[in-house]
Formats: C-alpha cells, structure tokens, sequence
C-alpha cells in the first residue's frame, strides 16, 4: 500500500536526464520501504505544443477532443519515468487515468474528480510492485471519454491520490526549492518558508504565486493532505504546507504575493438597485471573466461606480459583454473605463487575524515610495492592492521589507 | 452504418495542413452520403521520436511501457483529424483502442487483433455522428493494457476494421500514388498498376515495396477486403488491390520488388543430420532474426553447405547465437562466412503459375548485364534472387526492360 506520493511537474520530468533523476528519486523512497504512487506532467513544453496544435485547426474546440489530444504529454511522460524506474530495478508500472480509473465529471478542460478507485493499483501493490507511475492531470467521465482537470492539474491529480489512498505524504518536486516569502526573482532577500498553512498556501497559489494549482491546496486542506513542495534538482526539504497546529508561531504577514498582468475596469455612474451587480457579475462570470476584486463607492442620487478587476487577457472579452449588456437595456451606464497597467500586491499571512496594524503598516510602505493605490480588497489573512503595473517589483520589495519577511 | 474506411498515413497527417486536407477528403465521401471511419497514423516522424526517448531510457525495454508511450503518437493525430472535421462541420468523435475497444492479444509491440466491437461506434452513427476518427496501430488486452501492432500496424487496423464492419472498401492513404511495377525511385518508367491481386501485394510488400503493412494485405485476402492504395497528395485513383476474379488477365510478372539491405551467412561443412536445421533455425528465431531465404547444398560424405539470408542488421545477433550454438556442441560446423554486401531481387506475378519461361528470362535479363546469382529462392508466384548489392538498380531496371514492364 502507498505511502507516499511523489508529484514531478514539467521541469522534473523535461528530458532523459531529468526522468531519471525523477527516478533516483523515488528509488531512493523505495529503500527507505515505502511504497510509492508517482504522479507525472507532461515533459515541459509538450503540453504547450499540442494546445497550438488545438488551436490552429480549431479556435474554438470541441473540449472532448482537447482533452483526448492534451493528455498524451503525461501518458509519454508516465510511460517513460516508469521504464527508467525499470532500468534502476525498481518494479512499476504506469496508469493512465482510465485504467485506474479516476473517475471525473464531464466538464472537459476543467473536470472535477469525483471517485478514484484503489482496487486496481493496490492489487498490483500486493503482487510486488513498488511504484504505480500515474499520469497527472486526466481522468475519464463516465461516459469512457478522456478528461483534464486545467492547466496545474496533475497537482490535483496528487493530492486527490494521497487523499484516495491516505497517503502519509504528497510531495511536489518542482523546479524552485519550495513556497518564499516573496519570488526569489524580484526580491533576491526573499527567504523559503519551512511551512505554511493550507490557508495562506491558498491565498498565495491564487494569488499569482505558481507554485501549486489552487485546487490541490483546497484539496490538501479538506483532506488534510501534508503537501511538501520541493525541488527536484537539489536534496533541501522544500516547505511543507499543513494545519495551522502544526505552526508553532505566526508573524503576522507570511509572504508577498504579486499578480502581474491585471486590468481594472470601472462603469461609471450605474442606476444603484438591486439586481444591478447581479446582472453585471452574472453576464462576465457566463463569458467566463474572472472577476477578482469587487469595489462599490458610495452612492449618490441613485447612481453608484463600480469598479472590478480581471485578468489583463480578458479584457476584451468583459467589454463585448458590458457593451451588450447596455445594449440590452438591462444596465445602463455613463461610460467604462479601462485601465490595463495595473498590477495587483498582496500580503498573506495567517496570524493578521490576531494582529492589528498590518494594512496601515502596507499602505505606509507604498506610500514612502510614491506607490499610488486603486483598488484594496482585504480577507481575513490577506490585503491586496491594485497599483501601476511599473511599480511592481519596488512594491513587493518596499513590502518585504516592511514587514521584515527575511528574517525568520 | 459506416460503408467506407479511410487510412491515412503519417505523411499524410504530417502537419496541420495535412490533416486539414485529410478532412476535406473525408468530407467529400461523407458527402457522397458515406458514413466514414478514418483510421490515422501519428503525424510523419514522431513515433520515431518516442521511440527513441524509449530506447534511450531502456534500450531493452518493458514492451507494455513501450505501447503506452508510443501509442500517444495516433491519439495525438486522431483529436486533430476529429477537431478538424468538426470544423469543417462534419459531425465526428475520435476512438482510441480501448474506447471501441479493439481487443488484441497480449503479445505488445506485435499484437494480434482478437475482436473489434461496433457497438460504441455504431450507436454514435445511429445518433448521427457522420466520421469516428480511430487511433490506428492500438488496441488494449484483456488486462486492461494498450497494445500496438507492431510497425505499420494502422493499416491492419484499418483493415480489420473493415471487416469487423463490412464496409464496402478500404481506401489507403499513403504518399505514392498506388502500387507500381517497380519502385519508381530507381526506374523512371515504373509504370502505377490499377489492380494487383491480394497475392502479388502479398509477395511485394513482403520483398520490400513498403506500401502496405504485409499482415495488413493477409487480413484483407482472408476477409475479401478490396482495399484501394492512393495518394492523399492528389485525386488519382491509386491501386485496388483485389480479388484475382477481379482481374481480367494477369501478365506473367506484374513487378519487381527489392531489398536494400540483405545479408547472407553460409555455415560450411555442418554434419548433415536430422534436427540439425531445425537447431540452427530454432535458435535464431528465439533471437528474432528474421530468415528469408535458406539453401542447402547437396550433402557429400555427410556434411552439407548451409546457406541463409536475414536482413543485414539483424547479422550480429546471428553471429552471437550461432557462436553460442557452437560452444554448447549441439552443432558443429568448419567456419561461418559473412557476406552482409548483398541484395534481393524479385519477379511477382501471379501468371506465373500458367506461363513458364519465366526464371529463364529472369536469370538471362541478369546474366545479359553480368550480374552473378548468389542465391535462388521460388514461390508459386515469385522468383527472387541474392545478388551484390552494387548492383542493385541496374538489376530492377534490367528485370523490369526484361518482362516489359511499362506497358500496360
């Protein structure tokens, strides 16, 4: 039975020598007696290729297709991890998401697990073998198709395997040494974190740290599954992601996370009544426009601003709509202004909840330097604000050094 | 009901172009009120390319692994062929091996064909699906694994699909324009046949002219399948490959076949016993190497001259496991000789059966060029022949001036 699920994302598994490594890896894991469930991306680039491939003959695809299509670069790379564990001795065999099966719904593109059976694997655990190599990021409906669960998916795929087959561990090696307190790219003192908890990793992952796939932390938190992120290029212990019990202390701010390629949209002047909002956020959400923060001035005479922000790629999308939305007569509205040079900071950190201060001490930060605000939303462990995109990398730096994120 | 199958090879799948063409030439037959089941090959070079990752992770590899990884290569071009006929309209759905399922024997990387079921497909025809697009070269055992048939292998699915469904013909999408009376890279006159018998196709994909895949043409003769080689690269009507009924009158020799890259390997002065052959021959076919020709001198004082083609990579791995046979004394034999410099020339025509004259012509047209035999091997409707491999084009064209060829 396994205890262990090793996750290897693109990088891990990107040519010969990095499928070996993979390898070694698990191999290692074998001979300190744990059984293993291995859980693989397509090779880095592949899943890229067949996308354009989609997309050049069909721009707007039949989903079912899609999905056939792109889960091929995990079922090579599973096919391949498994020969090279092979090669080292080491019993395995790979499965694709329908032998296991791993059944999910049909929304192709973006399925839902809904059942993964443990029969299958575990009898081929109890005939000898000691790694079962998973194909991530697929499963198959009920109906035998092939579906994906979105991009990021084969971290989904591992923690819902940990949970599945309540795996003591579900570690991600990837190409970065685990989850910083900011991104090492833009703050060179930003420090790895030893652990988080479910909750910030959460705010982090949707927040634009892409570390994990923001489901497979949702997952991990319902399930209770102790994720560690880590690097497959080097042996250091990544940071784990767990309960918040298994945290001794809390600084009030954790992590700096930033967003880049944010847009922020505001109707001018809206009849403020109810249903208003609801038709506006109703029509974006059916052109799957994904709205991230929501801000609503005060209202005077009976009209309102409202203002949004969403991906600076959707933009064109949530204007088409807004405009027939008026056209319809449903909303009417004074003028839209866009506004596609913004980008979004945040702090996240678990122990704001008992801690004061820590949007006064942000805004302070910003404000020595000349960062003008937009947009604020704040959540129970998290403040994010929207600025001029050219001030990014001094905000999350002025940001980490506010709240002094190198020291541990 | 599907009435006609459709192959496409992988230069015609090649690139986005060419599946964009694929399905033009699919919708024209759908069009004709055809229900259509097109079977693909992956896109021209990449099963090469997962080959080779294969090999180089385990160059003796878990054959099951092999099969998954390679088998992701028709998939791949199945989705896109599928996504392109959508396109353009033409309701379809893409089919891989175990979706149908198309059930094989377990022997991977050659499996057989055990059953195909049409009840998946046939009901999706029934709810108005006018093309399913299957993954040629797969299947999936009993167990639950993805089997490939071995190179070439689309076309013998094609083929068993065709007579699992009884469609009507099995058209061969290939680069060629049909079968021809010789291969016209080397003589410029080769003339394209319009019908060659199941046969003569039999004998010529066998010797070398590597248009259809030879268990494919098997599986056609056994189920009377009239397949049809064409190009996809124009409207030409190709070959049908038929029937002998279907064909008037038969020439003779209908072409001339050849193989590049024979070898030859005589074991002298072998002890001419009973079980001899059979040792020698046991042994290579438990290492695969692949006996063509064999010859045996006339014994003198209890000893013979042994005599072998095989073709000429395969010539090591004879050595090895004839050396071996000689150490373990169950053979014994003066010196093996090498000639790994050799080629194979044939004459195919199934008039041969009724017409003699036709070695003598065969073996003059070569001597009238001074071209020495090396070797002589017959069938009921063949002729071939080992001889130096420099002489190779001179010997196709002299063969193919000989018996007239390029008249029709």
């Amino acid at each position: 039975m396994p205890q262990l699920i090793m996750k290897f994302g693109g990088t891990s598994v990107a040519d010969i020598d990095r499928i070996k490594n993979a390898a070694a890896r698990i191999k290692a894991e074998t001979e300190n007696g744990h059984d293993v469930i291995a859980v693989v991306s397509a090779m880095a680039g592949r899943t890229n290729e067949l996308n354009a491939s989609v997309e050049a003959i069909s721009p707007f695809f039949d989903a079912r297709e899609y999905d056939t299509v792109v889960a091929t670069g995990e079922i090579v790379s599973a096919g391949l991890l498994t020969l090279a564990l092979q090669e080292a001795n080491v019993p395995a065999r790979s499965w694709q998401g329908w032998q296991i099966p791993i059944l999910t719904s049909a929304v192709h593109g973006a399925a839902q697990i809904l059942n993964i059976s443990t029969d299958a694997i575990n009898s081929k655990f109890n005939e000898g073998m000691r790694v079962a190599v998973v194909a991530g990021f697929q499963g198959v409906t009920s109906d035998k198709r092939v579906s994906t669960l979105g991009r990021g998916g084969s971290d989904t795929s591992a923690v819902a395997l940990a949970a599945a087959f309540g795996a003591k561990r579900c570690d991600i090696f990837t190409d970065v040494d685990g989850v910083f307190t900011a991104d090492p790219r833009l703050v060179t003192k930003a420090r790895k974190l030893d652990r988080v908890t479910y909750e910030e990793m959460l705010e982090l992952s949707s927040l634009g740290a892409k570390v994990l796939q923001t489901r497979s932390v949702e997952l991990a938190m319902r399930h209770k599954v102790r994720l560690r992120v880590r690097s497959s290029f080097n042996e250091t212990n990544g940071t784990l992601v767990c309960d918040e019990e298994e945290i001794m202390e809390n600084k009030a701010v954790s992590g700096v996370a930033h967003s880049r390629d944010e847009a922020k949209v505001t109707l001018l002047s809206v009849a403020d009544r109810p249903g208003i909002a609801a038709a506006i956020f109703g029509t974006l959400s059916e052109a799957s426009v994904t709205v991230d923060m929501i801000v609503q001035n005060i209202s005077a005479s009976g009209r309102t601003d409202l203002t949004f922000s969403c991906p600076v790629n959707q933009i064109k999308r949530a204007e088409k709509k807004l405009r027939e939305l008026e056209k319809g007569q449903d909303v009417n509205f004074d003028s839209l202004v866009f506004d596609t040079e913004v980008c979004k900071l945040s702090v996240v950190g678990i122990g704001m909840r008992s801690q004061s201060g820590v949007a006064a001490k942000m805004f302070q930060a910003l404000a020595d330097y000349g960062i003008n605000i937009k947009v604020i939303a704040t959540s129970e462990i998290k403040i994010s604000v929207l600025v001029e995109r050219k001030f990014m990398e001094l905000g999350v730096q002025a940001l980490h050094d506010a709240f002094d994120l190198h020291h541990g």
